[in-house]
């Protein structure tokens, strides 16, 4: 039997985005895209609780790349510049070089509804994780949340953007033109 | 066999909702709640394409809702305007009679996952439809999306506050302070 060793998390995800993709979702098993990669299911189930958490596997990685960046802002900033600045730490995560296995990721879930299920909920449990955080640094309950969500809104129309058909700028500009945007259009609601 | 008649859907909802939230979720099948409102299952699934979408069966009426809002709205108002508007009119489907509904429903969601996650994705299809919405009357792409996550953004956050424990306040009430709140977060994108 295979070893426990450092990045079987990440040849296990990356043999299951291949597998899923070429084959289809459902069509393929836990004991296959261990097999592919030469270990057992059982490895494969000392990584993921399921299938889907293969596609998964990045949700904490994001998260963490979110809060880091809290510590970036200043210690006074505004609740919204507490969430831009976590915002803008995420874009670390999306390098150019990832786009590709990110086109084909989302491919892979717009294809299953289970799938766009699990990461609808991924990005709630993200936004949930960021509005703990803005609270634990005292932004008021309602304002973390809406802070917090903005951000989260943002990184999703953002992270579309970046992975459509023909799209060249990097994941940062994207990200900070949406935010401009969430200002334009929220802007009337601030008078 | 039962005939289909005007509000056979409701009573399922109504039974699926009771037993869900008496035996638990896992412990009920399509059967056994068919059985309690003197239906058979082939009935069931004649409305249901399967047992979480019992607990799902208003996301039309709420979708309509928010589209409804939208005839309210002056033809100059801009995109935060609309959705607003279209905001303001989801508040006709949550009267305070529907409140204990509301939080026996979600105390069943909240205790499994599967059906979070298909509340999460009921809530992006419900952007996704107002984004829309927005786009037929003219809003240019990303504010329309912009616009329609702000408004589905403060109807969670609404919704969440009007069934909490304790809480008295109308649903309306409540989402405008949310709204006022968004306009206090956001502010500072603005300038």
């Amino acid at each position: 039997m295979a070893r426990w060793e450092p990045g079987t998390g990440e040849r296990l995800q990356d043999a299951a985005l291949e597998l899923f993709a070429a084959r289809g979702y459902e069509q393929t098993t836990a004991t296959e895209i261990a097999q592919a990669v030469g270990l057992t299911e059982r490895t494969f189930f000392r990584h993921f609780a399921d299938k889907r958490e293969a596609l998964f596997h990045g949700q904490k990685t994001l998260t963490d790349a979110f809060l880091a960046g809290l510590h970036d802002a200043a210690p006074d900033a505004a609740p919204i510049e507490l969430a831009v600045s976590a915002l803008r730490s995420s874009a670390s995560f999306f390098d150019d070089e990832r786009r590709s296995h990110s086109r084909l990721r989302q491919s892979v879930i717009d294809a299953n509804p289970a799938l766009q299920e699990r990461e609808a909920l991924k990005l709630v449990e993200l936004g949930r994780a960021l509005g703990g955080a803005l609270r634990a640094r005292g932004v008021e309950g309602t304002a973390a949340e809406v802070a917090a969500q903005i951000a989260v809104m943002a990184f999703g129309i953002a992270f579309a953007q970046w992975i459509a058909d023909g799209e060249q700028r990097s994941f940062e500009p994207i990200v900070m033109d949406v935010i401009r945007e969430v200002g334009a259009v929220a802007g009337p609601l601030a008078h």
